[in-house]
This record gives structure tokens, sequence and C-alpha cells, in this order.
């Protein structure tokens, strides 16, 4: 089984942290907690605390980014969400045993220094899903 | 000002529940806390409660389902958040006196009786933002 401790993040994709800035900031009055860039997964984030959870918007960090292709598929939008697990060696196990298909296939280091990896689409009925042990 | 309480769920849109619920629950072992119709926004949405929020599924609700043009154009995948606040109608009049773009005037009835207003996406950077007080 996989010990879900809950949802970490949610990521959404943007072209530009400008117009998010603006209305995260300035209209919902958040303020930014952390922005990174992540070298493995091609991105540059800015991340949200809000309360009960994040909300992260990721940018293309160069020309091979790999969001580049989804924001020219599908625009701006949320791109993936992120479940905290208890143990991710035991979780990338499990999901192998059950014919899962991974993206990659051991776990990367990610934002803030997580353990994460990410499960296709395809197996989970569409939707990108990330997971991450702290 | 708008008084966020935090993160209330994401909403992923699909074109129906049967992969969805393969891999939620058989895969990862959680419970669908809900299955709801809202005919306001004409969809049918299943509720998963991962401890620290909600991931909600919408699919569409007959032919003239406002989700069917989103799954047409983008395919399945999240499709807005929704953050909880004090009081809509604070918020209501908050952003419009901030020129924020809102679908609809008023706050509508939305999944599980609460009361709800969408942010357009032109004013938020490019996501579909839903307010909403319990």
């Amino acid at each position: 089984m996989i010990d879900i401790i809950g949802i970490e993040h949610m990521a959404i994709a943007v072209n530009d942290f400008q117009d998010t800035r603006n209305f995260f900031e300035e209209i919902l009055g958040l303020k930014l907690s952390n922005s990174e860039t992540i070298e493995d997964q091609g991105v540059i984030t800015d991340i949200y605390n809000i309360k009960n959870g994040k909300v992260e918007f990721i940018k293309p960090l160069g020309k091979d980014s790999k969001i580049i292709k989804f924001l020219k598929k599908r625009g701006p939008g949320l791109h993936h969400i992120c479940f905290q697990v208890k143990c991710i060696k035991d979780s990338i196990k499990y999901l192998k045993e059950n014919d899962i298909k991974l993206i990659g296939d051991e776990y990367s280091i990610g934002a803030e220094g997580y353990k994460v990896i990410f499960i296709h689409p395809k197996s989970t009925g569409g939707i990108l899903i990330e997971l991450a042990e702290k």
C-alpha cells in the first residue's frame, strides 16, 4: 500500500510569474514563501503556503524544459498534484508491483529537497500525480 | 481584502469516473467521500477527502455541460482550484472594486451547499479560481 500523509501541493504551469504574482500577492494578499530553480525538472517555481496547503507556480527553465510542450498544447493551467507519502521507496515498489506506469525508474530530488517521483497520467485516469517524501 | 481560510479543494475534469475510481480507490486505497450532481454547474462530482484537503473529479452532466468544451480542448486534467473564504459577499465586493473579472455577478450554490463564485482566468494569470464560503 501507499501511505498517503496528505496533499503536499498542486502545481500550475505558467509562462511567467508576473500575472500570477500580481493576482496572488496584490489581490489575494498572499506572500511568496519560496522561489526556487529545480534543474532536474527544468523549472523555476514560486511557492505560496496557503494555510492548509501549497500552491506552486512553475515556469520553464530554458528551451528544453519539459513543461514547454505542456504550455504549448494546453496553455497555462494546473499541471500536477502532489501527495506527501511516508516512504517513497515503498510507494515505488508497490506501484511497480501493480504495473503502474512511473516517469523514471527511481525517485529524484524535487523542490525543497523532497524525494519525488511522478506517476504517468495513463495509469491514473488522466492526471499527472507526484509523490513526495519530505 | 479577501479573508482566505485555506485551500478547499482542487477539481479535475474527466470524461468518466471509471479510471480515476480504479486508481484512487484500488491503488491509492482512498475512499470516495461523496458523489453529487450539481445541476447549476452541469457536472457530477466525485469527492475524495485526503486528510488535509479534497480532490474532486468532475464529469459532464448532459450535452450542455460547461466542462465539455474544456475536455475537448485540453483533455482530462486539473480544472480549477478552490479557496475557502470567510465571507463570499465581502470577497465579491472587493474583487469588483479591483476590476477583477468574475464569472457571473453573484454567488451560486455549489457542491456540498457552499456559496461559490468563480474568478475568470484572465484576471488570475491563467487559472480558473473558485471561492467558497461554507
